[in-house]
């Protein structure tokens, strides 16, 4: 409890902790306290909240290296990860300062916020009651340059280490594919209410029966300048503070003129 | 195009495709349309947003039987299912004029909204353009009694039919383990804030490796008159409207005042 000790920070992801973006990402979290590492021991992409609960997981330690204070590979997917810290490294009464997730090799503006698990490692964070941010790269290359990512991690980590966070509440930080002199800095917006159409390219296995690869064009009808998807478009890092009650509160006074079969 | 054009409802969950809760729902569906089923041909419970595609899909028709149109079991997640059934079973064009989720066995009130893969394919069709809702019963046995939920759930149906949902927005239904006689009205509520408080049991594999189940206990501070936890506990069905904006619009500008390097 003494004032000067380093903030202890847990790192995770969904690439799998052998990703480029986790080792950016902890190696410049040691900058500013003991870094944890609890992370898929395998690619997790799109598990969004996904948890197990029927099957067994596993916590093998891993050698990380870099200054870091001790890493696990978790068989189970991002907020598995987090729970497991949570309760068998950290302990429920001795949360971690922070948590920082990612950095996702592609995009988590938008609606790829509900679908990513580096996201829903932030957001589990958030619920049991870690400040987390969640950040990634508009670059789904395995070997993509994390310079500006990096950079914008650092500043946010600083602000929110200072400042915390509105209770239940994470950051979902996107970086534009740009070199880190290019970067325009660093906007706080919304989320951008676009949304995938999916298309599946019908394949037949040597034997001649069907299946299906998921693909998808990404579709924004949401203009608004406030966006996420605006601040990226023009060069800027996009900051959006995203929460977990999820009722469309102006949805309920239409429903309750419905005809509910209610007696009394 | 034809005026007395049946309804068609996509009918999908994410216990699979032989559980007892989806059969009761597509029996009842066929009173109000033509139903179609897509769902997964093996437990999906806690599988969230999850997306595949990283791996391939399969659909195989599936005999449903009871006047069900066409059924198919899906390899994937109950999102796979939902994006699956509208670009190859429907076509984006041609989308159904229902899509409902359920009967999930087990409680998605509250925070459990975000872990379950029923609500993500109601979330996934109302993000689609179609009317969306998922039902779960407060059972998770697999021969809970769906008499009561059954009555909720042609209820609710009848009134999306006729009066259609906001924009963007499903609905999260949630029916108390009660007979239906003792069921005493549906209530629109907002999400209770509560969160789980997760536990492991730990382990050992015969040779002595460690390894863990997960458990956890529902933890609800939130004790709102208005919210779907208390409904359910005054013997009521939840009716909670629910969105995909996970913006915290009020932390903004929180944000906005801190200094995040920008120059100009």
């Amino acid at each position: 409890m003494s004032e000067t000790r380093r903030p202890r920070i847990l790192v995770t992801n969904d690439d799998g902790i052998t990703a480029r973006g986790i080792q950016s990402l902890a190696e410049a979290m040691t900058a500013f306290g003991d870094v944890y590492v609890v992370a898929p021991d395998s690619p997790q992409s799109g598990m969004s909240h996904a948890v197990t609960f029927s099957r067994i997981l596993r916590l093998t330690p891993f050698e990380f290296g870099r200054g870091i204070k001790k890493a696990y590979a978790c068989s189970g997917t991002p907020v598995d990860c987090v729970k497991l810290a949570v309760s068998e490294v950290f302990g429920h009464d001795n949360l971690p300062e922070l948590l920082v997730s990612g950095i996702n090799h592609g995009s988590n503006a938008s609606i790829n916020l509900i679908y990513s698990g580096t996201m829903a490692a932030a957001a589990d964070g958030a619920i049991s009651g870690i400040p987390s941010i969640g950040f990634s790269l508009l670059d789904e290359h395995a070997d993509a340059d994390f310079t500006a990512s990096v950079r914008v991690a650092c500043t946010l980590t600083r602000q929110v280490l200072d400042q915390g966070l509105p209770d239940g509440t994470c950051l979902n930080v996107n970086i534009p594919k740009v070199s880190s002199e290019d970067l325009k800095g660093i906007k706080v917006c919304r989320q951008a209410m676009g949304h995938w159409k999916d298309s599946f390219e019908r394949r037949e296995t040597p034997g001649g029966s069907p299946y299906y690869w998921m693909r998808g064009k990404f579709q924004n009808p949401d203009n608004g300048e406030d966006t996420d998807i605006h601040a990226l478009e023009s060069g800027h890092a996009s900051v959006v503070p995203v929460q977990f009650d999820l009722t469309n509160h102006r949805a309920i006074d239409t429903l309750n003129g419905w005809n509910l079969g209610n007696e009394g």
